[in-house]
């Protein structure tokens, strides 16, 4: 019997057609008419999805690359940030602003829990906050338009940055109307492209403020040539058009597609809770369900069954790595593919 | 009359075969083994490419992005670099210089001219030299081998940095040997691929005096993850696998390779001088030719003429901007591609 290969993993994610598509035309110069329309249309597509009446840039680099920039472009060293550390891409956050000089307060929670407004309360002075909106190490989600107004309610002249790499498209998401100020988010996510580009959404709050720097991760010239519909640096311009063709089928149908991500990984906690695991978080993302391992079992042996059945599934990362394992469809999938893995989940955790 | 699309750019370039093929796989993770065992394969080959003992690393970013961390990454603030200015690239290794915090002391020459070793002579103490291998934007070849056994001849204790991005794989290069310390290339050049990634090669000198700095790009941080097949933040993987891929075919025969670049380029440039065209650059880089436009003729009449034909050619930039157009053969094209170009540019250069 053989199986076909299946993607479950938080990122990268199985491909939309239309991306691959799009990266099997010839290659495309940047600095054309047909490039800069395409660049365009990506970065407009990519302004309503992050509902923003700012800017959004494209930058070509990891997600991580949008975070750093942010943290780079929109603090100046010595300004103090509050960052609540609640898994890897949290604690990610406080390891960028600390090497970006800035002064960094932590608020360290249990992993997997969710932040909440009294954990942003009396820690005196700050100049903004970094909040992540899928904490997909853990599976948690957090309320960062709660989580903004609070704290913006004490700080109205600090900034709110959210790392939206795994919930935009997934989840709800509004950027000037939340209260937030800046959000990162990256090409291999949500919008099931490949990896290689990050995106990097500014509010009009944001771009009065800013304070460029770095050379490859300059905001304000990126902003100054993405203005004309080029980029800064050669972009990985075969994925801008990756990105700009899922767009278009995307943003249409965008809430039907997040109930649908919702719906798939509600079947999935259904199909682990029926097995007995523990989930990870308090509160669930639907980007990516988060189980602990059942007592006794270790990761390698869920990985390699789910393997043998040409799933490729991903483990803990930092504090719960052997600890946990993650199961995403938050690439190309619908409502089956959650039934299909719910049913491998039987067979793989109780060791059929 | 249907002319196909030729892409004769110096850089994104026509792409190879393999590269397209291997984008046209389902999506792979990075932390698998096939993905690891992919990204192994292209450090390998990059290796030879280099001519390396050092390590080589691949990061997901423009190639300015490899610039930029080898200078972050080898040099602390404060620290005086030479830097002889000729074109746009040469260029740019002084402003990242500068927005890294080192002094810099420019040298200026006249654009289209070679950098030659009394320029890098009797100017005071110095920690490092950045040189351009090929300065594509005056289609102009450095002598890096001469010009770093001159400058270590001085300042035994400084390091090379060599911007190898469009010399790697078109001419010989050779690393430690040549006296280089670190250099830096990019995906969409000699390589054949789309735009994405960055080189950057390290030799085991470089290695030893690596001054870990920035947060996306911090070339310690990759030095640990991409020793167990990795990276420090998500590759795009895609672009590692078409890199791999290409390497196979191309690394056995290069030197036959380089050879037909040289050639390609040669047949151009002697259809230019038929065409009473004058040359740009002093010394001729096989990466791209570069040419005056003729008196009274305008950038955009020569580039329409060429698109009406198919044809995507680039034109000057900075101070050639208006003065200049550059046709490149660096991509995937044989003996005969150049021949046929050699005919369009007949057609076009004589307004036929």
């Amino acid at each position: 019997m053989v199986y076909r290969p299946r993607l479950l993993t938080p990122g990268p994610v199985e491909l939309h057609p239309k991306a691959l598509e799009a990266l099997s035309g010839p290659q495309l110069h940047h600095r054309t008419d047909q490039a800069r329309a395409i660049f365009n249309r990506a970065r407009s597509g990519l302004k309503a999805a992050f509902k923003t009446q700012g800017e959004t840039l494209i930058l070509t680099g990891s997600g991580t690359a949008a975070m750093d920039a942010l943290v780079l472009n929109l603090f100046a060293p010595g300004q103090r940030v509050l960052v609540p550390v609640s898994g890897n891409f949290s604690e990610r956050w406080a390891k960028i602003a600390t090497e970006a000089g800035l002064e960094v307060v932590r608020r360290d929670l249990e992993w997997g829990k969710s932040v909440r407004e009294e954990h942003l309360e009396g820690l005196g002075h700050f100049d903004g906050v970094l909040l992540t909106h899928s904490e997909s190490s853990t599976g948690a989600l957090n309320d960062v338009r709660a989580l903004a107004q609070a704290f913006k309610a004490q700080y109205p002249h600090a900034l709110v940055l959210v790392d939206a790499i795994t919930s935009l498209f997934i989840s709800a998401f509004e950027l000037e109307n939340w209260g937030i100020d800046a959000a990162a988010c990256g090409s291999q996510k949500g919008i099931m492209c490949p990896p290689g580009l990050a995106f990097a959404a500014l509010s009009p709050r944001a771009l009065e403020g800013l304070k460029p720097r770095s050379f490859y991760l300059n905001l304000g010239a990126e902003l100054k040539a993405q203005a004309g519909g080029e980029s800064a640096w050669t972009p990985a311009i075969n994925l801008v058009a990756a990105v700009a063709a899922v767009l278009d089928e995307l943003m249409p149908d965008l809430s039907a597609h997040q109930e649908l991500k919702a719906l798939q990984t509600e079947i999935l906690y259904r199909a682990g809770h029926e097995l007995g695991l523990k989930a990870v978080p308090e509160v669930r993302s639907a980007a990516t369900t988060c189980f602990w391992l059942p007592e006794g079992v270790k990761y390698a042996q869920v990985k390699d069954v789910f393997a043998a059945k040409g799933a490729v599934i991903i483990g803990g990362q930092g504090q719960l790595k052997g600890k946990i394992f993650r199961l995403s469809l938050m690439g190309y999938s619908d409502l089956y593919d959650a039934y299909a893995v719910a049913q491998m989940m039987r067979e793989v955790l109780r060791f059929d």
